[in-house]
């Protein structure tokens, strides 16, 4: 049983690593060698050069300034000063709105904790329950809901904070929802022209024997939207062809590598074995060996190039077809084209940065069968994951160590060793399923066959949500393998299930204390630190890196990553709106968890993340969705709490509670979804008509001509065009940021993680 | 417990019965004046009139040809025998469609039923443990599933059943769904120009306070939709005047009742009270008083006219729009107009005749709050009827009737009188209560701000059937009154509701077999007799009918009724599948209900009703929905049943079942419901092409003039456009039906039920 005093010392802790990574954080991001690891984003940008290249050799590596190591936290006030209309023009409005679920967290949470602390605290702290009643119990469950006794007249008060909490929270969530929306329209009526505007992605063209994928899409949109119809695009399955350029581009590394390292040491010439993963085989000259394969390859790229343009069958029964007006585009994306509602569907393009080009050539049929596949894939993943974990933790332990490796007998024998062993042995395979967890989740929604990376991550966020509220949250709760709750779930009645997980919530206040400091606080302050891509970097650095472009592609900005962030914030959501009857004094924990958050995140937006795509905000909805869900979660706990608490009398006003929530909700989404779904005609008309009177000579073809190729078709001319980038991008605000050091250079859009993507951007004009 | 036997001599006295009333029909229906009862549809068509004027005076009232008597049943094959194409001709898409759900039925459930008998019944007949158990059984009972030991292998038979049964009703299902989007998308293309095509209905126009409404539609749309817009028609609130043009009528009628008295009886002139009534106040001359009252409401009624155009404040926020082609009406309606969803809201419109203009001039606001109290009314009407007709129940009891009629006291203290009264007298809230429910429901959805016929009736529909699943299916199941179960099934296990209700389900099958015959087969008979519009039209042509319009007013054709008669048959698809597994004796009864109606229906679909508009089975949907739903609800019934029955390695089994009858259903929704709800551009443009080709000089903007305008405003050139009706109808395809005996004679289209809707046709030239 945790104190307050034993939770004041672990937060103590907490705090001083925090504070302990921040400082190695402020040492290292002053060193000029990793300038390029803490502020990729104006690299990127062209905004950030090399620094000092003149100078003594040491000041290009470490910072000699000793005054600048003094002010080591003014990275924090830097990352609140820019204002939001710049950080949308800087990082793009995903991020701009990203940083808000942070915000709306402080918004929702400081109030609920102000008001908890002066009525919920004194009103549970001033009774003795606890102490009657002869139950261990510690000074946390005395300002809980724990210390009210059965039946007692006090529980209106929780009824009442309830409520009040729960029309907050709604209040909040509809605000800042129609701050979000507008914020989204004003983006997409000022966005400068882009291709996706103009374009549709039609799927699923029903075969033809007579014509070809190409000349039926024309005609079809010829006579189905004569006045507007531009132009398409066929989709190639070019699979084959990435594999075989990502192939070389490894190749390529390899051979950049041990050129670095033969003219390091020219007396030795690096060599490597022929075989599996080039640890068996025929010993050859590496630089030789390499260079033959890329010419290989070459080779074979050239004829599956030659291949795809001239068979028919490569040819996706799917393309990109643009009109001559947003207004079409529109009308063309949100109408169904045909009789049979199964072929020629249309929907918006995604921005071809957005595109993940791989499941364009999945054929459309299967996506049922694969979205069903998926499904209950995640269900067995979601509540049968411990099996095959506990499988292995049973094999993986030191008899078993011990017969495949016998050699290590002695050494793991030792005491130490040994208890160390067992002590960490099981822990590993679950910690790795862990780890990849978001991977596979990844893999799972790409499986499903999306075809743009923003549902992607949109998909894989939401799956990752669930995987946490039953294994994390309710798993920590009701101890027990998911499982082993699903069985005991189903053969409870369906309102005796809240009251199982509302008893036990209280219990569990001090373990979620700790997992709040733990996995939040000291989390968000490892992210800041980014080992992993600074160690990443100064590899590459000394072992790939030539020239000047290979720097830049060495550098990793990461990005948001929707996928795994956003379903971690809904955790201390859900938690916290849980608590916040409950247990008030788990509450300024989140508090500070979400205000840290917001420092963090908004100072890597700036400095580093690079996004690959932009999606104008369209995960809100989902975001929304959730804090919803947590509130409906925490309302029913409550209520199954209270009711064994034999507080009766106010059940109906509990019951009253979700049912509001959700009809709520379900105004909020009749309310302000379309805003993130749809494209009115009113608005794509009035950007038309602007245009027009604009630019009215403009050649739209030419402009739409190469938008949506596939990028490997556009590697080729990789160098003469490097240059186009950045007209691509908005006009850029003259920023006063201190980052800003010089003169913008041409640079690279993208780091080295999806370059395909990227390259797509370079082709316009 | 009622043997086989039993349910024999039941079931005879059933099927004389409704050979009575056959016989009794083929009577009734062959004397001259009862032609307009029986043959309605055929007078509106135009394809009939008055028989035989000249003869005999008592020809004109009695059929003397004695042979045509002995042919009674000869309607039977005469409605059989019009083919589908000429039925959809004759009496719409609609009706021929809902004549396939009758045949679904027999599709379903003919091969189950052989199936059902040659296999189920002897394994469940072989069986001997009733005869074991020593509990009471009949031999209905010695057929059922009851019959089976607990745990016996034979239950696989039953799962196999199961499967067999539902892969075949998702089968036909299927098929019958392809076959009826076909019908419909067939039936849309060969339509006829019709107003709707070229119209959508914009609801919730925001206010400008410098223009009208009118203005801000007409800019709009010029600016939004440049190229298409054609015109619009703003919407009135004439509610009022409705009221008073009713009113006048209603006076014209008694006028018209008391003219007549006196021209038969001129000695006296009929005279009536003008107090509440006519019970009380002062006596007056009965045809001063009408003509009088007439002759006020008259010139109240050309006040309002006035009223109406002047103020502004009639006019609602909402439009017909009407566009030049299909194409741009389709894709205004599909797509979203302005930033904000719920403004400028665009639909299509429904058909004219279709429109239920009350409700258009509901504030489109308040349509979320009367959609929620219309919930929550009907999860009380559903659940809690039963408490004010106990209510009512146990104050109409004797004694309660002898305080307020005192002066009744010996009359009803006689033994025969009494004993009668108290058995009658607790059932009549009930019965009374049930005959109103649909007429309660009609006015829910009405209430709810629906604004087309087509969908109050599917609305009302939908509830009649979850009020019949609930209070009839598991109400007879688990005896009970609803709420007392509704209390019960909160407090059990989630997986327990299934066993509860699937062990009830085999003791019940005598008492859903007497039911169907009661409630099915004699209902069925009794719709054909017409017994209600017969007596009202004998009344009405007694006391009312002067001209022959008159007459033909008096003439209630009526129409399926899809809000009553589809849940109706829903609730036999429910016992059917329910009962094929677990008691198969019952189907036989199920079969023939669906034969019977079927030949009824398709009699009086034929010969009697006159459908008030026509949606092109937008209906489907439903019904599809709803067979499923009552297919899952079978097989999680049976699941519980042999729950309890120990075959329990069976389970996983038949959970996947309705995992697999869901995911079937909702592939149908994805694949076929489109057809429903949305216009494909490309039949649109077809359309259009054809048309322009055909016509290109047409004034469409003439023809839509009128189309769109409250009826009220149309009744004052009622007579002079009478002949325009036949303009309007699609040529008359020539048949040889018996029943078309003589010239086509100009008809009005809809009968005295809803005269309102039917004038808005007359106006199309």
């Amino acid at each position: 049983m945790a104190t307050i005093r034993d939770i004041g010392l672990a937060a103590a802790i907490n705090i001083l690593s925090a504070f302990l990574f921040f400082i190695v954080f402020a040492i290292l991001r002053l060193q000029p060698f990793n300038d390029r690891v803490y502020f990729p984003k104006w690299y990127l940008r062209g905004l950030r050069s090399e620094p000092s290249r003149s100078g003594a050799f040491v000041k290009k590596f470490v910072n000699l300034d000793f005054r600048s190591y003094l002010r080591f936290l003014e990275w924090m006030p830097a990352a609140l000063r820019m204002p939001e209309p710049e950080l949308i023009d800087h990082a793009g409005l995903d991020s701009a709105v990203f940083l808000r679920i942070y915000l709306i967290g402080l918004k929702i949470f400081v109030p609920i904790t102000l008001l908890a602390f002066s009525v919920l605290v004194p009103i549970n702290w001033t009774n003795d329950y606890l102490e009657k009643s002869h139950v261990v119990y510690s000074n946390v469950d005395k300002l809980s809901i724990s210390n009210i006794p059965n039946g007692s007249k006090r529980f209106w008060t929780h009824i009442l904070m309830a409520y009040v909490i729960s029309f907050w929270t709604c209040y909040v969530l509809l605000k800042e929802y129609e701050i979000v929306a507008k914020m989204r329209l004003h983006f997409l009526a000022s966005e400068q022209r882009r291709p996706d505007q103009f374009t549709v992605l039609v799927r699923n063209i029903p075969p033809d024997p007579d014509e070809s994928i190409s000349e039926l899409v024309e005609h079809f949109f010829l006579v189905n939207h004569p006045d507007h119809y531009l132009m398409h695009q066929v989709v190639y399955n070019a699979n084959k062809l990435s594999k075989l350029v990502k192939k070389k581009k490894n190749m390529q590394n390899w051979l950049d590598y041990n050129q670095l390292k033969f003219d390091r040491n020219p007396s030795s010439r690096p060599t490597r074995k022929t075989g599996f993963l080039g640890l068996c085989g025929e010993k050859v000259d590496s630089i030789d060996y390499y260079t033959s394969e890329i010419a290989k390859l070459s080779k074979e790229e050239a004829e599956e190039r030659e291949r795809i343009k001239i068979t028919t069958k490569s040819i996706m029964p799917a393309a990109f077809v643009s009109f001559r007006t947003r207004w079409a585009a529109a009308v063309c994306a949100q109408t169904q084209q045909t009789r049979d509602p199964t072929v020629w569907l249309t929907d918006w393009a995604p921005e071809p940065r957005d595109v993940y080009w791989k499941n364009l050539s999945i054929p459309f049929v299967s996506l049922t069968f694969r979205r069903l596949v998926t499904s209950v894939a995640f269900f067995f993943l979601t509540f049968f994951f411990m099996i095959p974990i506990l499988m292995v933790q049973s094999l993986a332990n030191l008899e078993g160590i011990e017969k495949v490796v016998p050699f290590l007998k002695p050494l793991i024998e030792q005491p130490l060793i040994k208890s160390f062993i067992q002590g960490f042995l099981p822990g590993i395979a679950l910690k790795l399923f862990l780890i990849f967890l978001p991977t596979i989740l990844m893999l799972m929604s790409k499986f499903e066959g999306f075809i743009a990376l923003s549902i992607l991550e949109r998909r894989s966020a939401t799956r990752y949500y669930i995987f946490q509220l039953v294994n994390v949250f309710l798993g920590s709760i009701i101890t027990g393998a998911a499982f082993e709750q699903l069985h005991t779930f189903i053969h409870q009645s369906a309102n005796q299930i809240p009251k199982t997980v509302g008893v036990a919530i209280p219990m569990k206040a001090t373990f979620f204390i700790t997992y709040i400091m733990v996995d939040g606080w000291a989390g968000i302050a490892g992210e800041i630190l980014r080992l992993k891509p600074l160690i990443i970097y100064h590899l590459k650095n000394f072992f790939l890196v030539k020239t000047e472009k290979d720097r830049e592609q060495a550098m990793d900005p990461g990005s948001i990553g929707f996928d795994t962030s956003e379903p971690q914030i809904q955790l201390y959501f859900l938690l916290g709106l849980v608590y916040a009857v409950v247990t008030p004094f788990l509450l300024p924990f989140i508090v500070v968890f979400f205000g840290l958050a917001y420092l963090v995140y908004r100072h890597q937006i700036i400095n580093v993340y690079n996004q690959e795509y932009e999606s104008a905000a369209a995960f809100w909805p989902d975001v929304h969705g959730r804090i919803i869900y947590a509130l409906v979660i925490s309302q029913v706990l409550l209520f199954g709490l209270l009711g064994t608490k034999k507080a009766a009398q106010s059940t109906p006003l509990l019951i009253a509670l979700p049912i509001l929530t959700i009809a709520f909700h379900r105004y909020c989404k009749h309310r302000y979804e379309p805003a993130f779904v749809r494209y009115p005609l009113q608005e794509a008309m009035m950007k038309d008509t602007l245009e027009r009177a604009k630019d009215p000579n403009f050649d739209l073809k030419g402009y739409l001509l190469n938008a949506y190729i596939h990028p490997v078709f556009k590697t080729e001319d990789d160098d003469d065009s490097a240059a186009g980038d950045q007209e691509m991008e908005t006009i850029l605000v003259p920023t006063k940021r201190q980052s800003r050091r010089n003169t913008p250079v041409p640079s690279k859009y993208n780091g080295s993680s999806s370059p395909s993507l990227s390259e797509v951007v370079r082709e316009l004009p």
